[in-house]
């Protein structure tokens, strides 16, 4: 389906972040492999927020669970979400605390998922696996019954937004006489070794594909 | 002030994943720099999921945020919210893409912000430079007009749920015999090297602490 593209939404705090190109927008969901779901009225306190798998496939955003979690059979009734992804790059530190601040990519979508069926579901949990366990294509693919228990939500990216903060301090003139350090902690993240399962019956290495898989967050 | 404890809140998802044990969610909180908020009514599209630095005092999470910001002008109200943390620790291969998972240790805080002020206020900033800026108090504390910028807000720990999944694939007997790697691919989080500021006036290193500042996501 080809879909008209809207722009984004307007930021209205610290506009300066805001980043309107939307092949940004889709590098951030497409490192980010946790998103935070709003699921309304999803206890008696309100409003939830929820940890997902996510993947982005062309214009939409994929999730997946159980059809015995409420907050999947929530979602899936329609209702108005938002979904945010954060990628945390690292610490400012400038000469004053006030100044202090985060380098990070943030993107936030609004709008309603829908169900998917048949191929559409099926297709769409094949993105899901593929970015969630990239290389790892020898693990079964969901048999019929295992498919009944899924429900494959999707989220049109048309209401979007998208934050980025990658600058150095901006610390006051008053301030940069101090005798402080100030500038740019990085913060990483890395796939560690492989740990084999303790119940693999078979003399099997982790695939190589490993090695080469990009550190997400 | 003396709190009496709650129980923690029910999970009705995978209820065997839930942890009850309150210094478990304490160090979830502590290692987490962001947190994920519903903020109601932030935009016509409804609530919005807002990422926040966060800290933890005792029994309460601490977040601060700009007089200009909207989200932070919301929160201050009073209104219900949720806060959710999440720390994502691994994938979780199994021979059937069904049972593929993730490790993490994600905890939800239910209820309202209150607006801290004074020296109630003062004591909570500097808990947040500690947690966010850790090691690094050089930096000068905010001075009063930039105190009447900020709202600190506090949320108490008391509704709260926890849930912790740590554990191995997870496969169907019929699935066991397959030929196919199965196990945990652990996500590691680590600061990279410091960038010191173009803006530097003083040949100054990076704090000492930094060396020692233990990875956090």
């Amino acid at each position: 389906m080809t879909r008209q593209l809207r722009d984004p939404l307007t930021v209205r705090r610290l506009p300066e972040k805001q980043v309107i190109d939307r092949s940004v927008l889709d590098a951030v969901l497409d490192e980010s492999l946790v998103a935070h779901v709003a699921v309304p009225r999803a206890s008696r306190h309100g409003t939830a927020v929820v940890p997902v798998g996510v993947a982005r496939s062309r214009d939409e955003l994929l999730i997946h669970g159980s059809t015995a979690s409420q907050a999947f059979r929530t979602l899936a009734t329609g209702v108005p979400t938002c979904v945010t992804v954060t990628l945390l790059d690292g610490v400012v530190v400038a000469r004053s605390q006030f100044e202090s601040s985060m380098q990070y990519r943030s993107a936030m979508v609004f709008g309603s998922f829908s169900v998917l069926c048949g191929r559409d579901k099926s297709a769409a949990l094949a993105v899901l696996a593929a970015k969630l366990l990239p290389g790892l294509t020898g693990a079964r693919e969901p048999a019929p019954k295992e498919l009944a228990a899924t429900l494959v939500l999707s989220l049109p990216l048309d209401e979007w937004s998208l934050k980025v903060s990658d600058g150095d301090p901006e610390d006051a003139d008053s301030d940069l006489d101090r005798e402080v350090w100030a500038g740019v902690v990085p913060l990483h993240r890395s796939w560690g070794d492989p740990v084999t399962a303790p119940d693999l019956r078979h003399d099997l290495e982790p695939p190589a594909a490993l090695k080469d898989w990009t550190p997400r967050g």
